[in-house]
């Protein structure tokens, strides 16, 4: 999974790490850049979502056999509040795992002055792709 | 609106421009580039949402007055076919823009040797904020 | 398809009537109906939401074999006026069908007094199951 | 709120029940009954939703000023398993309550010889409505 997430070219450009994996959950975690903001100097959506649309695939990939590769059939977000902090942590949970799809849900978290805010809560289905 | 693009430093981070803005359909493109692909050297199914999300917003904000921010409250993709190509083209449309919320449906396609592939189609919602 | 629909007891229970049916593009018909409706005299949601995914559900199976039945993955719904009409018209339309998943795309339209007003969309993903 | 649920036509004519209301989360059931059914006999998709729906946005409800009604804006629902049982309960919670939008997320449990299975979950966005 590492090892994947390795080959993922835009998490290492977003400067986002894989910071836990447990059974069906999954953190990813991404330090605050100037260079991921949008207009009000907030992080970005479309990063937070890449986080959180990451976070969720990988824990789906943690209950697929270990040759499948997984693939998001369609994410959706809701965005609860601006995205503000130093870090911001995001976690993908295995709802359902079928053979097929697995739904997951997701969500981002910022933290700042060691408060956490949760910014973003996600709704996901993923596909295991045999390549 | 120009202004408001310059200042998403996320879009210029991907290399993302604003080609087209008409009333209620708004244009956005992204060429292909190794940093921000996925694990099997397409683009990343979160740049392809990024600049779909954001030419959302700007279809949303040619409905709006003049000193309200968009904002997204939410959105869904459905992600088609792999993003291949050797640059993408994400297209805004405003179905329904109210006071307060302004519904917008997107796709983005890839372009690859003169052809025109749909790799993902989004429903959004967004806000104006009075800022 | 219409012995599929026949044996779906909630859309009689309804009222609904498969009225149109193409390849890839479905419509399904509600007459208004006041035990129907929601607290201030409008169709309730659920009911525009129900035809309009049924729709989306038989436009993907005019892209399946024969012996497969459709499932609804996931659907969403932006609703975006009150459900105000005689009559409700919805219309499911395929956008990309694939072996497994068919991703489509739905609407709903009030029709009064000769009128007809948009009153939802949908983006939907259905799966075909062989029974 | 339980007037408000008494006015929705389409609740009583599906026989549903606020069963559980609580600061930030309510419940509704619906018993099993054969003219709610889909092709194969299980609660139609479109019941479930719409018990899970209304369970969100009267869950949102309990957050806003005593003269608000509230309004779907948007929902997406992801359906995880068939609707089996001899009654469904839904359950919304608000996630977060702002002043215009509140965003709930949802699920819904078919229960059958004492046991409880997830059978949908879904991610909402409420409106207050000052009517």
């Amino acid at each position: 999974m590492r090892a994947s997430f390795a080959r993922q070219r835009l998490m290492q450009t977003l400067g986002a790490e894989l910071s836990s994996i447990r059974d069906g959950v999954v953190e990813i975690e991404l330090p605050y850049r100037e260079d991921l903001t949008q207009q009000h100097g907030y992080l970005h959506a479309a990063a937070v979502s890449a986080i959180v649309d990451s976070a969720c695939g990988y824990a789906a990939m943690t209950r697929m056999p270990p040759e499948a590769e997984v693939l998001s059939v369609e994410f959706k977000v809701n965005l609860l509040a601006p995205a503000l902090g130093e870090r911001f942590v995001a976690v993908g949970r295995v709802i359902r795992s079928g053979r097929t799809l697995t739904v997951c849900s997701g969500e981002a978290h910022g933290l700042k002055d060691g408060e956490r805010k949760l910014i973003c809560v996600m709704q996901a289905t993923m596909i295991a792709s045999r390549t």
